[in-house]
């Protein structure tokens, strides 16, 4: 029992022509009239295969195929289809195509599980509409009410919730629809890792143990802006200075960290005057710092500060760091792990456990059901451009484990 | 036989009085209405000093006096009215006021030098119109000509020339008036220090010894852009941590200079994509390094194009350090530098002597003729911004040097 690529290559390049920047990556925002086609193309095929068909208030789809016990809690798969700007092929497609080739099969093979089997294709996964990610996994499970539908707003102005109801949606009904534990016995996403370690590794699958917390800040820096041939060493307070010895903090602390697992970057900087014969007078960072240990992320941002404090002092800067955002760090359970583990043993695959640094809509899953990922490999760790690529060969591989796995979760 | 502070205040409060941003700060374009109605009031107090005024092909305005031997070569004293955008009061106006101050005190006292005295006034010496520093001194000397003019275009595409056409010049005829050696016996500049050095000190006068050259270098560097959260530090190609390096190695190289007046910023700084949560692809920066000896600008350039090179090796980034502009230091006599010293100690003032690590209009006359340079401090090190500030006090001292050191020039 296998699934076919065909298919699977077939349904992703059928999306993707649904698609509104051709010629320069692939751009599909939720609720976009790229979007509503791409719903189109998925719930014919649905439907095709006798699934129930919904989508939530929030604009999440969720397909059923009716297990041989009714009421016992469903099992989940799937992912996004929305993109960034100028994405690629891959992100989130690959993790619902997947959970839509796996009813195939079901349907093909005669086989009807005791479980309910759920598709679901969350909507604004990527924030690249209203500005948060995973806000429909967010909405599924309660984190966002119908107010935060409200404040969620496109760049033009329209919230979120606004989309809902041009699309037809009511979004006042969301309460009604919130995911609750219980409802599920267990979801599984499968998507690309989107960075290097797979490929690298030359490996074809990676088992998510663990999901990254984040602590994300903002920094700046204050000195004096001042003229960059008149001042002497001795006399200046440059700030940019103060932040390169910043930045090679973060990188060393994430770098020590012994829970080995740690990251730290510093993606963002603005300079002020930000003229090449003035010494800076101001400058504002970012700082990401993740990892599976709560430990670790302390770590890296601890160092940061007591660095930034030093140099603050040592170059009479004014100084300031201030927390953004953050989300927990998520670890999967042993069960979920080793049930995905003897799949890709069984398919011969070559996988490895790993982490991920990112977050993806199984994370919020996370708070109602136990959850697993599978990650297949993308090419030079691209994602988020035009050059996104996962060979055919891996995505075939990810979706016979998903496969697998949920075979065993079904019964 | 003393300057008059309260006509030098006159004069720079009715000049800042001409302003094309009124309440932020003082704004004068060379060409523009206000610099229209600063070059009329200075022509009138010239014309009231008997003193024969003409404004060369380029714009610069010079006013003479002559002497009692009308073939030997004039001593020449000014500095510009032109400011930047939002900037100070001080700046090019006290060397300026200052110039014809002394006009008037020689008119006052009845004293008929032998050299001929030219007041100068020259035209766009901050490039905020055209983009180019020193402009009409650089025409004065005959580095500009006609075409170069014609190439000079501010942000509206009219070029120097064509400014300089309609208020009435003839910027066809420049070559006539460049000054040749021989022609000036020597000038003298008054200046804000625009920086904190006299400030610091809690002196009066700063005596120019050297006035450093520039190297200016555009540097990039070019990693791969990746996902925050998913690539592990062991697998970054990270160009914004190696600009860190590279940056901190050029405030070391300076410090640590052998020549002590070496001086390394990077004052602007560009990062792509310049998300949060990507790890940047490319960042774009600037080196101004500046030393009175070429042998500090040499090593301090040298040592940052080979941590540049070492830093891209280690971290498998594509790095590029290209020249973008060059001048060579001056060295200024030490007859100029004596006759200054001497004025200053005659006056009992606080002074030092000192490098200018800023470019001014008489550096371009050196080409032609030995130069001094008086510096005034800058309260705070603060100028090109509304608040630059100089204590009259201090002004009325420059001045009274500056007397002092043209009196015996003059003779």
């Amino acid at each position: 029992m296998q699934v076919s690529i065909d298919r699977i290559r077939k349904d992703i390049e059928t999306i993707c022509s649904f698609n509104a920047t051709p010629g320069k990556g692939y751009t599909r925002f939720s609720y976009s009239a790229e979007d509503l086609k791409a719903r189109e193309y998925l719930l014919s095929q649905f439907r095709d295969l006798g699934m129930e068909c919904r989508t939530d208030p929030a604009g999440n789809l969720r397909a059923r195929l009716e297990g041989s016990s009714p009421h016992a809690p469903a099992v989940m798969s799937g992912s996004h289809i929305d993109t960034v700007l100028h994405g690629g092929m891959f992100d989130g497609l690959v993790g619902t195509v997947g959970a839509l080739e796996v009813a195939r099969v079901l349907r093909e093979e005669g086989i009807r599980p005791v479980h309910p089997y759920e598709v679901v294709v969350f909507a604004e996964e990527e924030g690249s509409n209203f500005g948060t990610t995973t806000a429909g996994s967010k909405a599924m499970v309660g984190r966002y009410g119908v107010e935060d539908l409200k404040k969620l707003k496109n760049p033009e102005g329209t919230s979120m919730y606004e989309a809902a109801k041009s699309i037809g949606l009511d979004p006042d009904k969301l309460p009604e629809s919130i995911l609750k534990p219980g409802d599920l016995k267990a979801m599984v996403e499968l998507h690309i890792e989107q960075s290097v370690v797979l490929d690298t590794e030359e490996l074809q699958i990676g088992i998510v143990e663990a999901i990254a917390g984040i602590r994300a800040y903002s920094l700046s820096l204050e000195g004096v802006p001042n003229h960059a041939g008149a001042t002497p060493m001795t006399l200046r307070q440059d700030p940019l200075a103060g932040a390169a010895e910043i930045i090679l903090e973060a990188e060393r602390a994430a770098r020590e960290c012994a829970t080995g697992s740690a990251v730290g970057t510093i993606g963002r900087i603005f300079c002020e005057p930000n003229v090449s014969n003035v010494i800076p007078g101001k400058v504002r960072f970012t700082l990401d710092a993740r990892d599976v240990k709560t430990q670790g992320m302390d770590e890296v941002v601890e160092k940061v500060r007591s660095r930034m404090e030093e140099v603050a002092a040592k170059r009479k800067l004014s100084a300031e760091m201030k927390l953004v955002g953050e989300s927990r760090a998520i670890e999967i359970g042993r069960e979920m792990t080793e049930l995905i583990e003897s799949a890709a043993m069984k398919l011969g695959a070559r996988y490895r456990r790993m982490n991920s640094g990112a977050v993806h809509d199984a994370c919020l899953i996370a708070d109602v059901a136990p959850i697993g990922m599978i990650f297949v490999p993308s090419i030079n760790g691209r994602s988020h451009v035009p050059e996104e690529n996962t060979r055919w060969s891996d995505i075939e591989m990810g979706a016979n484990v998903l496969l697998e796995a949920l075979l065993k979760l079904l019964f």
